[in-house]
């Protein structure tokens, strides 16, 4: 497979490819950047979909530019988001790029990768040189993206601030001097004017953006998002990560294998569907919790899960009050009618929460995983949720 | 007459009036802001309006702060205006500081007014408190300033730092903790965010604003400006300035008295308006050039127009081709209806500039004032204005 074809795949958009295949024709490693704002405390799969992206640029012997946005952190960005986003305090900004340094060398090679952060150059460009940078954008640009646009809108305030935070971040690429930068596909917007920043600070050839899809959360509709209780964390133990992607549809699952792996699509068609989903979760778990307890954590799902006879779909249900009773749960999520019911299945052993039988009619809080399956005689299965 | 009634006379609002009335009854100075832009080389008489109204104050023992705006002037606000204003150079800036401050102390006095520089805050604000700053407005509060929302609804380009120009010029406010802020018409947007962001960084009293009408230029129809060519210049000379007031109609007269001057109204209008009018010039010139100057532009005046049955209303014809034949002219100012006509005319002795005769068909390029009377036999008369 060409240098060209590997990073193609999965994405959304290259712009422009002729750029990009001149850029690679030079036969130089090209600089290669991800901007991250260490917005959020852990990562998940969803990440890594673009971090993935960067190793394949590292493994064809580019620079990879890890890009800590500690600067513009505090001004937030709501791409793709309804509102303005919180102010974080540098305490949280502090911990949560600790934490997503440890977790990207889980894919990045640590040794290749450099670590840049973008209060390096921003606290230097100081009054004048924000001023100059706001001067080489409009108000009708910025309120071309759509989510923008959006909450013009709708009434919806907009700070002013936020209009800047395109800028400083294009002028990250300016300073990096990047050839190509990656992003999800709501960063289309940002990027380009990165691209468009660069050529108005004389850079010649400026940066070919790549836009990746964001991946959908294991309920297969919404992009992978803690606050939709959807992810899979890669601080997540091997038996959570497992089980998470056990539960996800064949069809999400040929997905993440194109954009979380290099493996070849069309092999992975030729096998069943269910020992294809199940060398998927090991693939991923090893990648984050070594080859050991991944095959540890496929053991147990085999115990527990496989050798059922599960139904392929399973119902969902979403509680948010932890501190509900068995009993009352299986009332609530419509696997019995009353709590009498309910009480006489646990004791008589017919109810099983992952698999396990289950006597006391406990206070569902004590489940740590935010994820289980309960039965309730021999055909009824909820998958329940619990969301914070 | 009482202190709110010397302040209130001419204004075009005060906001809010019971802020201003608790301010003034604490009896001790309050502190008087007007910003200005050194953007335009030298001041004419619209400017001296709202400089006059700061001359109340200081009459009445109040700190008048004549703000210029050496920071903002690189940046620019296009209030009024129809698109973005060029940025300025630093010697241009420094150039018009020079004439502003000179020409300002014709009405101020010097003892008793600070002159402040905004650079001095906005510099140490740094990109941090710009960022701050900008999170204080929405771009929905930016866009409702009539000249904003015209230029988005027409598509006309606004740059993202003229968005910031409000914001910097309302900091001066907390900066210099003004009490009262002066501007014209078109700045009470800017004003009131003034107000609001005093508010915003803890003044518990916030800045009371009063906004002045814009003074219309000669013509009596457009504001006056340079680039209307209807103005009259503190540095005219005071032929000029005397021969510009007298040409203005008999209502123009009396808005001008308002804004212009102390003198009460009702006295005014009890004495025929050619005297009127012709004191008001004597007042005005003798302002700017003294008592001597202003009595021998009267006298000249009289001289030249007075004694001349000059008719009350001339029409005006403005050429822009300096280099046009006075017969040419005549033509096409329609006083003649042939060259033939008017070299005859010249030939007889029936043309008269500014009430000289004139015998020789010069070329109209030679006439230094940019603004000249022709008479074309007994009844025909044509103010020329050239436009640059």
């Amino acid at each position: 497979m060409s240098s060209l074809n590997k990073i193609n795949r999965g994405t959304n958009e290259i712009i422009p490819v002729k750029d990009l295949e001149k850029k690679l024709d030079k036969g130089t490693p090209l600089k290669i950047k991800l901007g991250v704002d260490p917005t959020a405390p852990d990562l998940h799969l969803g990440h890594t979909v673009i971090i993935n992206k960067l190793k394949t640029f590292q493994d064809l012997g580019h620079k990879v530019v890890f890009l800590i946005g500690d600067f513009t952190a505090r001004i937030g960005d709501p791409s793709g988001r309804n509102e303005t986003r919180p102010i974080m305090s540098e305490i949280q900004i502090q911990k949560n790029i600790n934490t997503y340094t440890e977790q990207v060398f889980k894919i990045l090679d640590k040794e290749k990768t450099e670590i840049a952060y973008n209060s390096k150059w921003l606290n230097e460009l100081g009054i004048n040189g924000l001023l100059n940078l706001a001067s080489k954008s409009t108000v009708a640009q910025m309120l071309e993206r759509a989510d923008f646009e959006k909450r013009y809108r709708e009434d919806k305030p907009i700070s002013i601030v936020e209009f800047l935070y395109p800028l400083l971040q294009a002028y990250d690429s300016v300073a990096l001097k990047a050839d190509v930068e990656l992003g999800g596909n709501d960063q289309k917007f940002n990027l380009l004017l990165g691209r468009q920043i660069q050529r108005d600070f004389g850079i010649a050839e400026p940066q070919v953006i790549i836009t990746m899809p964001l991946l959908e959360g294991t309920d297969g509709i919404r992009k992978m998002s803690k606050s939709y209780n959807n992810y899979i964390a890669l601080n997540d133990t091997p038996k959570e990560m497992f089980g998470k992607i056990m539960s996800i549809s064949d069809e999400l699952m040929y997905k993440y294998y194109e954009l979380l792996t290099e493996v070849d699509l069309n092999e992975i068609k030729k096998i069943h569907p269910k020992k294809a989903k199940s060398d998927l979760a090991k693939t991923i778990v090893e990648r984050f919790h070594g080859k050991q307890e991944s095959a540890k954590a496929e053991k147990e799902f085999e115990k527990v899960f496989a050798k059922k006879d599960l139904p392929d779909i399973i119902e969902e249900y979403r509680i948010h009050n932890t501190k509900i009773t068995l009993s009352e749960l299986l009332v609530q999520s419509g696997l019995t009618t009353s709590k009498n019911e309910s009480r006489r299945l646990i004791e008589q052993g017919a109810v099983r929460i992952d698999g396990e039988k289950t006597t006391i009619d406990f206070d569902s809080s004590i489940k740590k995983d935010n994820c289980f399956i309960i039965q309730a005689g021999k055909r009824k299965f909820k998958k329940i949720v619990l969301c914070d």
